[in-house]
């Protein structure tokens, strides 16, 4: 849980995943001499701050966005969010302008709801606030901001460890809708033929989909994936014996997104681990669901 | 109205377009016979469930897009909407799980507009429901659920008999806010140069658009095409002396939103018979605007 | 300041700017002979009612939309919005319809909301009216309708005067929701390589936007850029003195929000002058702002 950990303390909101890719370059570089296939690196200025790994003869990507929900200063004390973050008076956030390291309090305003911060100075405008990471490890969760998505990025890397044919992408911007999966999309299309995808990010715990009990697959959120392929994913997943849970929302959205509305005729399927407390400081995954979430991956991976 | 009726009546809510798919291929291909031009059919799988039939040297393209509304098996017996259907305790729903046909009711809770169904057994969860259809027709009007958009598909294969050049594209997802339209338009586009397209969907009676009175061309909705292109196709109609309607509507959309906002430089418009009763089990067309809306697409194709 | 003011007469509503292009191609072949580098103009029908001016060796593509808000007639005497326009009973409307010029006023329901024109005849469904154009000069300030965004255009007019290397692209459809930048984009990226972009519109006057304080650089709209990009132009102007402020809004979109999302790895940055009573027939901008806003163009274009 220790590299885990480590991603969640990384600032990375949208918009600003640099010191995310910085991360991931070097844990990646010093890493994969034990990875079973040594991948293709593609991270220059062309995937802007994304990354892309590339292992043996790839048939299905798998998307994990790097960026965090937050907040970013407005005018004198104001914040406004960054994507969804929930907000409640006390939270701690952690940052940094030109003056240096900051580390404050949110304040919503109980009538009008509007948010602001609570500091010794002024902070310049447009700096980015990010909740304190807190990582908390027991006997069967663990519980820290941000396991969505550092538990998708984890997952990959994970993943990644045995991967012998495949492409993953680390993306930026989905917590605020989008913006590289659409160009990442298209070179893994143009470059391998690829135009199958899993979603590796984090859901809801609802009365349907319980902590626990295994990896969602996510039959439709907003959008409806095409059906065939979710449910050639299901058969795969109970022929291995992976615990997993069908989840049906009428709402909500991820990297799928780009891709459905994309020129390509791309497959996909969003499948993570479910967490509760969604969006705030204190997401809370059950262990056994991170496990499942890697062993489907695995064994999707080999079989799509 | 056999054709019509037989169409009203297929499986095929957004994201599961395959029975329609399989049973287009199936009367095209006993039918092209009597065809004027044996179009090129392209249905494989880099056209995911789609459908595009090729005429001649095309200039101009038609979508008609495949899916209809529905509900979904959320938890135990909610049900959540494909696209937006009206929701009416009482209407009757059919689908398919893997116990079986099922044919059940539709419960709307009068204070929170939850949906639920009745049955006397669990569905599975994730399975579709559609509206059961109930096809009527009179001296005037043919009636029932999935006008919007089998009619527009059944427009399509009428003007498909006596099509000269042009391509027809069959696509899914539209009722969700598309995902097809995106790669079947670079296709066209890349391959045939074509940049013009109609969208043969059905639109709503107003107290501006009338049954009766002749097809709709949509000057706009949510969005607003080119307008030089627009007039031409007015002056082609008014010139052909066919009987139409000139829209204008500040809400709804079509498959021409993935054209509007691609990298390809798209003319379209959205032109459709009215029906009243939209997105109900009930939507009502009247046959004279039916017979106007094949008569003005196959004047456009031939001019355009 | 002729110039504006005969821009901000120019009916152009979205969908249909093709009295703007016609005028923009007058000026540039009238006025191009006093430029310091020959611009190719590319305004052929493959670019729909857009142009397309390429200076030298563009590393950076300056996007200013042509289109403005206003009305169209609906049904009756209904209308219906362009795009978002302030409205209040008694604005004066200009447009034309078959049966010649109007000139009609707004009527805003006080219950409903609902528009209607009130005018000595019925006007032709589907026309387009746009608000009477008063220009208004003083020492400090010009206030007219649609400074948003004929000042972008005038904006873009200035700085070529003097551009060495760089595209300006006129595009269409920004009001409501974008259309043309999809397409000119790829071209622009295709062709030269150059996925930097400028966006060329006007901003509000907010508590930290003030008029006369300077061009506003936009850190986030509703769509956060990427941050690496904004800083390296807030350092530029920064070294070249250039009066500036920084803006953070959460709400808001311009034409950055189909580079964003395109297929194509774009750093985009939103730089204008703010004005105050947006979207009404009384924008007003700060001239000292449409200096900086010049001014910052013109280094930037030299020194990304």
């Amino acid at each position: 849980m220790k590299l885990l950990q480590k991603l969640c303390g990384i600032h990375a909101p949208s918009g600003n995943e640099i010191q995310m890719k910085e991360f991931l370059l070097d844990y990646i570089d010093k890493e994969k001499r034990h990875w079973k296939v040594q991948p293709e690196i593609l991270a220059s200025d062309d995937f802007m701050d994304c990354i892309l790994l590339v292992f043996g003869k790839p048939r299905t990507a798998v998307f994990a966005h790097m960026d965090s929900i937050g907040f970013m200063v407005r005018y004198g004390n104001q914040l406004i969010k960054i994507g969804g973050p929930v907000c409640e008076t006390g939270y701690e956030l952690v940052g940094e302008d030109s003056l240096g390291k900051i580390a404050c309090t949110l304040i919503v305003d109980e009538e009008t709801g509007q948010l602001t911060y609570d500091y010794y100075r002024e902070i310049e405008r447009g700096t980015e606030l990010v909740f304190k990471a807190e990582f908390r490890e027991e006997k069967d969760i663990v519980q820290c901001c941000y396991m969505d998505n550092r538990l998708g990025v984890w997952n990959a890397l994970k993943v990644a460890e045995t991967l012998e044919d495949g492409v993953i992408a680390f993306s930026c911007w989905e917590e605020i809708g989008g913006g590289s999966v659409s160009f990442l999309a298209r070179y893994i299309n143009e470059r391998f033929g690829v135009r199958q995808a899993l979603i590796a990010d984090i859901t809801w715990v609802t009365e349907g989909v319980l902590p626990g009990e295994g990896v969602a697959i996510s039959l439709r959120d907003s959008l409806i994936p095409r059906r065939s392929f979710i449910m050639k994913i299901v058969e795969i997943a109970k022929k291995a014996g992976i615990p997993y849970q069908l989840e049906v929302e009428s709402a909500g959205g991820s990297d799928g997104k780009e891709l459905q509305f994309s020129n390509i005729p791309w497959d996909w399927c969003f499948i993570g681990a479910p967490e509760d407390n969604v969006h705030s400081p204190d997401e809370i995954v059950h262990k056994a669901d991170m496990q499942a979430m890697v062993d489907l991956y695995k064994v999707l991976l080999k079989e799509l």
